[in-house]
Formats: C-alpha cells, sequence, structure tokens
C-alpha cells in the first residue's frame, strides 16, 4: 500500500507514529508561517501541517504549487494538535510532514467539491466522477453497498438461494416497451432486455429452488418522467410451499433486518390495510401513514368498494349544487389549523385546482378555538350540520376541515393529494421517520376505458383469490381480488407482489381475459403453461425496488444520488455521451439498418 | 408455511412427530400391502410410507393415481424404518402417511430426473427447468451462490464497496464486438451493453471509492466457441493507492478464502511465475501446474524470451533436417511411460500432427527400465546423445521422452498441448487437485500479422512497467512488459488484471500506438483522460470469470450447469425460444429496420 492509514483513521492515540496518507487536497491555509493541508479520502479528512523552522523550506515551496484535488501522498509524524477540531473525528491531530509526493495533479474542477456544492445537476452529471467525490453522494452510495449487504445476508440466513437469470431474453408485449437487442447470429431477430425475471423466477419454483433471490438490474423503455431510470434494480424474490402469510412475514423480517442492521432502527410490526380501506381512508393504495389525517366521508353515492360502514348523508338536501350532484363527498381535519389565514385558504384551493390535480374547488370549515365554528358554504350549511360534520370526523376546536366532492375517484385522488400537502405544511413528513404497512387484497384486474379492455393490476401470472374465483367465472371481473400485496413506506410503493397462478388452465384463461389469443399466448408464454403440466408448486414472491428503497433508507427524495452513474430524462448518459451512433458496418453485422425518416 | 419441514430434514430424533412434507415425487414402489413413495425436495428425499392396516385404504387408491414428479403435500409421524438406508442422511426414518394432497399433477417428463439422466443436451436446455431439478445442476447452483455469498463477504470485510456500472452504455470499436441497443428516444442512436465495466470502475478510484467491488454481467457478441456465453458474470474489482504487490495478496487472499470457506481446502502460497517462464517450461500462459513434466529445450536459436539460463544445443550437426532447420527443439519427459507400445506412440503422434496442434511429427526417446536407450532418431544418434538429452530433460530408467521440433512459437503450443495428453493419459489432472498460481510480467503489447497493428495484450488501459518505458519510447513495442497479471488454476485462466495507466499523456500514447486517431480516442474515451487530469489516483485491479471459477470449483469441464439458464453454441436460448421477430411497430418505434438481404 502506498499509505500506512486512511485519512479517518488517526486519533490522539497514534500521536508520535510515523504514518503515510494518500488522498486529494481538500483545501490549503498558507498563513506564511505554517501552512496546513487537508488531505480527504473515502474514509475522512485529515489535517497535514508545515510550519517554518520545523517543516524544510523546499517542502514549502512544494506545497505552495499545489491545487485543489491535487493527489498527494505525505508522509511524517501524528501529532495533538494545538488547536483541536471537534467537528471530525481525526480533529484532535495533524500530521507534521516531512515528505510530500504528487502522485498526480488537477485542473481546477468545475464545480467545488463540498457538501453543498456550487455545481448544477447537467455539470454534475457531465463530470459524474467529480460528483461523487462529494461526501452526501459517496454516503449514498455506502448506504446502498449495506443495504445490499444486509438484504443477502438476511435472504441466505432465510436459506434464500440466489440465482442470475438472463439479461437477453425475448420480448413480450404486455407491460411498458421492452429495450431489444439485435442478434447478429439471428438475423431479423432480437432479445429483449428483462423488466423483470418474473416467468425465470417462477421457473425456478417449477425446478424446486424453493426460495430465491436475486439483486437484479431490470429495463423499462418508457418515457422518462423524473425520477425514473431505464435500468434500474430489483430485490427479486420468490418462494414455494406457502401461503400469502408467509411471505408477509419473511419480507417483514428482511425490512426490520434492514432497519436494523443499516439504520439502527427497530421498527414496530407492520400493520396491514386492505385496498379497500387504503382508498376509503387515504384516497390512495400507498398512503402515508406518518401522520393520521384519515379521510372522512360526508355522503358516499357509490358502493363500489364494499364497506362495512353505513355510509351517511351529512350534505344532501341543503340545495347546495356541489353537494348534492356529488357522488363522493369527502375531508380531512387539519389539526390546529382554524387560524390559517385566507391568503393560506386561496393556496390551497388553488393547490387543489392545479390541473394535475383537477379538484373545482374546496371548502372549508374553521372550528375556531373560542368554540365557533365558520365555514365557505355558511349560505346552505347552519352550526348544527357544521358541528355535525366535525364531529364525524373527529374535529375539535381548533382544527380546520378540509373538504371536497364530486367523482368518486377522482375525488378521493385530489383529497390524497391534498392530505399529503397538509402533512407537508404541518411538519408531519419527517424523511428521518418511518412508517411501514402493507397494502393486501388489490383488485385483480382493472378496466382501462382507452384501451376498451382489462389489464391485469399487477401482472398477468397474479393469482384471484381462492374465494372470488366465482366472481371470475360469473364475469364480474372488476370484484375479483388478487393475493397481491405491497409494502408502504412513507407512502412510498417499496415493493410489491403476489401469489401466483400455478395451474396451467387458470393461466390461460387469464391471458384470455387479458385479450391475448390462445396462439398469442402460447407464443409468448408457451413455456411457462407447459412448465406448469409438469410438477408445478403452490409459489409466490416480491419485488422491491432497491433503488428507491436505498433513496428512503437515505432520507432522499429522488434516487438519482443512490445510483452510481444515472442516466437523464431523456435517457443519456451525458458524461460517456450515449446512446451514441454506430458504424454502418456495425449495423450491417447486425442486420438492421437506421430508419430515422430525416429526423436525424 | 404449506410444511412443517424440508424433505432433508427428518432424522431419528424426530421418530414420533407430527410432520408435513411438500415435494416431488421421485419413486413409487408398491408392494400390494405396502406402499413407498420417495418425496424429493431441494434439501433431500424423505421416504413416505403407507402399510395396509395402518393407512386408510382409500389412501392407497389414491396413491396409486400418482407418477413421478406429480407436488404432493403429505402430512403424518414420523418413524423409525424397518430397513435403513445409510446412503441418504433422512435413511434412517420414515413417515407414516395420514393425509395426502395432490398439489399439483405432471405430466411423464420428457427425461428421467436422476444424476444420471437420459435427456440429450437439446432436450436439457428446452425444459430446463426439469433438468434443473437434478441434484448434479441444483448443487452447482447452491455451490454458484456460496461462492458469490463468500466473495462478497471477504471483499466487504476488506473495506470493498459494491457499485452498480449501469448496463446500458457505449459502444467501443476496440476488443470484441458489442451488443447493442437501439434508442427509441435518441432516433438513429445505440447503447451497447458492457464487455465489462473497465472504464467506470477506473472513474470510481477517480472518484476515491478506492476499494471497489461487482459481481457482474458482461456481454461479448461473439462466435461461440464450447463452453462460451454471449453474457457471462464477473467478479470485477478495483484498488487505489497500490502496487501490484497490493492487489496480488488482497485476491490470493479472496481465492484462498473461497476455497476455506466453501471447499473447506488450505491452499498453499500461491507460486509466481513469469510470462517468459510459463512459456519457456509450460509453453503457454496458463500452465496446469497439478503435475510438473516442464519443458526443456534442446535447443534454441530465437532470443525472443529473456532467459537467465545459457542454452545449450543438443541435437546440431548430426545431420538430421528435422532438428537442423528447427528454431526451437524441446521435449518432456513422461516418467514410467517406457514401455509405450508402438501404437500408444502412434495415437500420440496422431495427436500432435492434428491440424489444431499442428506439429509436424514426434520424436520419442525410451529410456528403458534395464538401462538401455532406445530412440526413433536412432538413425541420427547415438546413445551418448541420447543420454544427454534424458540427462538435460531429468529422465531415468523407465521414462520415455517426446521431442518437438519447428518454429518456436507454434513448437511450444503444440508441445503444451501434448504436455496436457499426457498428463490426462497418467492421471495427473484430478479435477479435486488444485494448484494456483499467478503469472506476471505479460508483454504489453502483442502485434497481430494479420491486422497489421499492435494490439493490447490486457487492454488499452494496463501500463508498462516503469522500468520499460524506455523501452516504449524507443519503439522496442514488443519487449515491453506490462504490470499485468493472470490468476491460473488448474491450467485454467480465471482472473486477470493489471495496474492502470492513469495519466492522460500517456494513456493518449498508448491509444497512438493501437492505432487510434487523436480523434478518435477522445470520441470513444476522452470522458477518462479527461478524468485523469482531475486527479487520478494511481489504481489497479483484477477481473475473475465467476462462471468458470465456479466450474472448476465444482469440479465440471463445463461452465453450463453453474448457469441457471445458459444459451446454446447459436446464442439461443430453447427454452424460452429466444432471439425472436419482434414486431413491425416495434420496429417503427425504435426507428430501425430489419435488413436480413432475403437471408430471414
Amino acid at each position: 500500500m502506498l499509505r500506512t492509514h486512511t485519512c479517518g483513521e488517526l486519533r490522539l492515540q497514534h500521536a508520535g507514529q510515523a504514518v503515510a496518507l494518500c488522498g486529494w487536497v481538500q483545501t490549503i491555509r498558507d498563513k506564511g508561517g505554517i501552512l496546513w493541508i487537508d488531505l480527504r479520502d473515502r474514509y475522512g479528512v485529515t489535517q497535514l501541517i508545515l510550519e517554518e523552522g520545523v517543516a524544510r523550506p523546499e517542502l514549502f515551496e512544494q506545497a505552495r504549487q499545489f491545487g485543489r484535488e491535487f493527489v498527494l501522498r505525505a508522509e511524517g509524524k501524528v501529532a495533538e494538535r494545538a488547536a483541536k477540531n471537534d467537528k471530525i473525528p481525526t480533529g484532535d491531530v495533524e500530521i507534521r510532514v516531512e515528505r510530500l509526493e504528487v502522485l498526480n495533479s488537477a485542473k481546477v474542477p468545475p464545480f467545488t467539491i463540498e457538501d453543498n456544492t456550487d455545481g448544477g445537476e447537467d455539470l454534475r452529471m457531465k463530470y459524474r466522477y467529480l460528483d461523487l467525490r462529494r461526501s452526501p453522494v459517496r454516503r449514498s452510495l455506502e448506504l446502498r453497498h449495506r443495504m445490499a449487504q444486509q438484504t443477502r445476508a438476511y435472504l441466505d440466513g432465510q436459506h434464500f438461494i440466489e440465482v442470475e437469470t438472463p439479461v437477453l431474453i425475448k420480448s413480450t408485449p404486455e407491460g411498458a416497451r421492452d429495450f431489444v437487442v439485435p442478434s447478429r447470429m439471428n438475423p431479423g431477430e432480437f432479445y429483449a432486455l428483462p423488466q423483470s425475471p418474473q416467468t425465470f423466477k417462477q421457473l425456478l419454483m417449477v425446478s424446486g429452488f424453493d426460495r430465491y433471490f436475486q439483486i437484479v438490474k431490470c429495463f423499462r423503455d418508457e418515457d422518462l418522467r423524473a425520477d425514473r431510470q431505464p435500468e434500474f434494480t430489483q430485490i427479486d424474490c420468490e418462494m414455494s410451499f406457502i401461503t400469502q402469510e408467509d411471505i408477509l412475514n419473511t419480507f417483514e423480517g428482511l425490512v426490520k433486518h434492514l432497519f436494523r442492521t443499516v439504520k439502527g432502527i427497530e421498527i414496530a410490526d407492520l400493520p396491514r390495510m386492505s385496498y379497500a380501506d387504503a382508498m376509503k381512508y387515504y384516497g390512495i393504495d400507498k398512503p402515508d401513514t406518518r401522520f393520521e389525517m384519515r379521510f372522512t366521508e360526508l355522503k358516499h353515492h357509490s358502493t363500489n368498494l364494499p364497506s362495512q360502514e353505513t355510509v351517511v348523508d351529512l350534505v344532501s338536501g341543503k340545495n347546495f349544487p356541489v353537494f348534492e350532484d356529488a357522488e363522493l363527498v369527502v375531508g380531512i381535519a387539519a389539526k390546529g389549523c382554524a387560524e390559517y389565514t385566507r391568503k393560506q385558504l386561496d393556496e390551497l384551493t388553488e393547490f387543489v385546482k392545479r390541473p394535475q390535480i383537477g379538484a373545482k374547488g374546496l371548502v372549508y370549515v374553521r372550528c375556531n378555538a373560542d368554540g365557533t365554528i365558520k365555514s365557505s358554504v355558511d349560505k346552505f350549511y347552519g352550526e348544527a350540520e357544521l358541528r355535525g360534520w366535525a364531529q364525524a370526523m373527529g374535529a375539535g376546536p381548533g382544527d380546520l376541515l378540509l373538504i371536497l366532492a364530486g367523482e368518486a375517484n377522482k375525488t378521493r385522488k385530489a383529497l390524497a393529494e391534498l392530505r399529503l400537502e397538509m402533512g407537508e405544511r404541518l411538519g408531519l413528513r419527517d424523511k428521518s421517520k418511518y412508517s411501514c404497512l402493507w397494502v393486501l387484497d388489490f383488485p385483480l384486474l382493472e378496466y382501462d376505458e382507452e384501451a376498451g379492455r382489462w389489464f391485469a393490476m399487477h401482472h398477468p401470472f397474479t393469482s384471484p383469490k381462492p374465494e372470488d374465483i366465482a366472481l371470475l367465472d360469473a364475469g364480474s371481473l372488476g370484484a375479483v381480488r388478487a393475493n397481491a400485496y405491497d409494502m408502504v413506506i412513507n407512502g412510498v410503493e417499496v415493493g410489491g407482489g403476489s401469489i401466483r397462478i400455478y395451474n396451467r388452465d387458470l393461466q390461460e384463461k387469464m391471458f384470455g381475459i387479458l385479450g391475448f389469443s390462445r396462439e398469442e399466448a402460447r407464443r409468448q408464454f408457451g413455456f411457462l403453461m407447459e412448465a406448469f403440466e409438469y410438477g408445478a408448486p403452490p409459489h409466490g414472491g416480491i419485488a422491491f425496488g432497491f433503488d428507491r428503497l436505498c433513496s428512503l433508507f437515505g432520507g432522499a427524495d429522488s434516487i438519482r444520488d443512490f445510483i452510481a452513474f444515472p442516466k437523464n430524462n431523456a435517457g443519456r448518459d451525458v458524461m460517456i455521451d450515449t446512446p451514441a451512433t454506430i458504424s454502418d458496418e456495425q449495423l450491417k453485422e447486425l442486420h438492421v439498418r437506421v430508419a430515422t425518416e430525416g429526423k436525424k
């Protein structure tokens, strides 16, 4: 090794020891008679000191030529610092330099290598190798490393076997768009990159592998919204001879293990919520349960969702047309917000009227601290009605009721957004707090009005609940629930899975419902259906979005800094400048031609 | 769980316990009054028993309908067997069945699910999910799992950080052919799949990550020779602030750790051999050192290879034209083979004359046990000369000398093959024995006569030995040695790496030598050369072929059973039937057209 220690390692106990350190120049301070260099590596920063009368003069000469990010090797003795720095672990000591070697020089970096850099996103991505030198980014990737090691340690301990499934597979029309790879050896034919190893892990179950996992790259050629990547990583798992309960317990165990070993946090058993309740009480299938603020329905004319409660209508008959015409009137109580100013209330109204939220307006009721009650619909509703609403919503003096009305699904979706906005405003979405839950009993199918057909809500291999098979047979497709589950943390779906179909007939029926012709189903998934005829065990599994899980553990909003070399929203790696054109010779060998129709 | 235990778990100590097992029917033996079922899962086989008068009659009825590979759930009590089977760990017990449930039926499999199957390669690959049920294949993948976990445990313990590098990267003309991926969002442009994460891991060193590893899929679009796969897995590693010595010690440590933890074998420190010595004494850069049988040069006119010994000419001046004209006369002594029959010697002659070996003929000398000596060149050489050869080759009574002559490189290559063949015939290549070594000091460059230019022997990022830079500058390109090293186990190159260039000027010079124009070098590798200007540390690394390493640990010749879903020699996955055609719509979206010129 060119060094005896790292830049994060030396303490007072090392005083007097001769050491050699390697690292990058973080800062140089030259006070004439004394010159300090902060030397940085992955492990920390250690102060080097050159003192007039102590260090040889030529060392000063040499050190004055150094710039930021020069790579140095320094030899010297560890000494106690006169002025200690208790902000860094090495702050008690410095190195009295006896020898300095420049391992490499550095041009002035295009942005500062500091925790808070002056580099914009584009510049940081172009010089990602410099951005990765910054502590927050480095720490994010170190966290990811620990997450990966601990994931494997847990699953290995549970007798899961890690199996690598192929990357060059077959394109399937269901789901998102595939990336494809022309085959040189098979002219006119293509491989596809996997959107997930779904069929392979099911085949591994047919093979008897019984407990499989993989931390695996997957690929989706989608138009990239913010924080989506064309290649992403999953913790992919599958188990045989299990019930849904076994999967929930096993992977609840994984997440507890990760919180314990990576974050030092003991989390409680995960609550479970049905999809129906999640929609009813939070308006979304991935509720952020760090805070309550549940929905209260003041009127509900739809019977789409099963509910054990009798719906009370507290709003009809008062000639308020918005509520009269509404399928659903639903609200939340924001604790302690009765004193919101007109301006604040206007902001909230503007918020819900934004096109991406789509509400027509917002009704509010102030439950003032002095016991009075005041609403934006005083013209239609008297104090008795308003107090009735407040009571239904569990609101007391000082609280603010926020109520939306309209078509049920849209209104729920809008109120879910408003709830999150209120949580944000009230500081209830603390990134250092974690609230995990299971959402269960998803619908098996959802109808796409535009495409005019049913789609699998999870994927075509998900099994209906046995007790709902009769509904499936009766054609009540929308009412059939699946043995499907999502793990939700802080309002983010971090993982999802299902108990699978393992019977050829049911799988064929499912493909039929999804609009596959028999021939199509066989061409695409014949191998899987055939496999089901040779002794397929009952099985199910789950996949976690690893990038997202890491960013959540890291308390970050974006996944980008948890990926070493991410792509931008146009799917480009601006550092290596790809995608790029390839040679005509290459294209010819691959039996393809570019057809850009003058766009290039 | 549907089971209380696995099929590999129950012992005498469980006798009397009520259990539930799940698994596949391996065999059924029906003796009328007694019926046995061997139930198999990933963990083993357990015997189920149904006895007349004990089990209910309807159980017999039911069990008689079962076929091989049916998936069962059996409940019953563990009992001591009357006739124990000491060949399996569960052989002391059986399950007295009280309840049987068919979880799934099975068609008769297309080949037997036994250790030695009757299925040919093609059938096994088409039904790979059934092939994977066979114990040898399952054990191979279990071994791979342990290898992966232990690799990570060791490297994590050495402070290596696992970083995922991108799969969608940029095509480069150097090296093998790339697989490419058309970009929908960037018409006419393509990603490429990585042949290795080489440039990314070097950038991670520039970023200060200092110790990186990854177990990672890589891709090469090559014409597949036997036992090559278009996608393969590497253990990829890189370190900063190190010398070659540090890399050798660190990764020698990895291999020792793997042998210890996976195989229970303590291996000795790895011997080191220069490339020059490997070529001189074994004729190959990856010698199988499980056995000695080193080359002895009887005449060597070339001075291509540095050698500390004076070459003795023991063959010239006797008018034997083959030796007179030869650049190199070189032989091996096969211990105890003096009594080889004429037929055996003819076989060896035929062996070396095969076109892929290419020798013109074989000279032999029998050092008979009775002290006489006899050769195929008695016409030209007397007993004194022959005894001189035998002495030079360290041969004694009972040994056989095998000698080849001709152009130095070709002759060495041919004798290397003959040496391996003799090792095979003499049983010296025991798959359960392991002999590891480092081969060092590879040439930096090799000249390709056909292409008329120099190629990097390792890759363009490998650094020349500092003491050989003068040779590089003087244009003696063939004499320049690299800081490059291979790890060889049993004649297989399992890993290789180098200390890298980390200086822009030297890297540009290297690209120049390799025939890149300045502009090409910048377009392809500008980001790396630019990175070198921002403070690149000295660094180096290594990559291990993980598939091959696993097969070596598994004592197998082929890597295929150490890959869950391998492709055949035409790059096809015959199970899922890919590559395959894709829709015109898909092609159009990707801005490409198939151009098979009537081949399709």
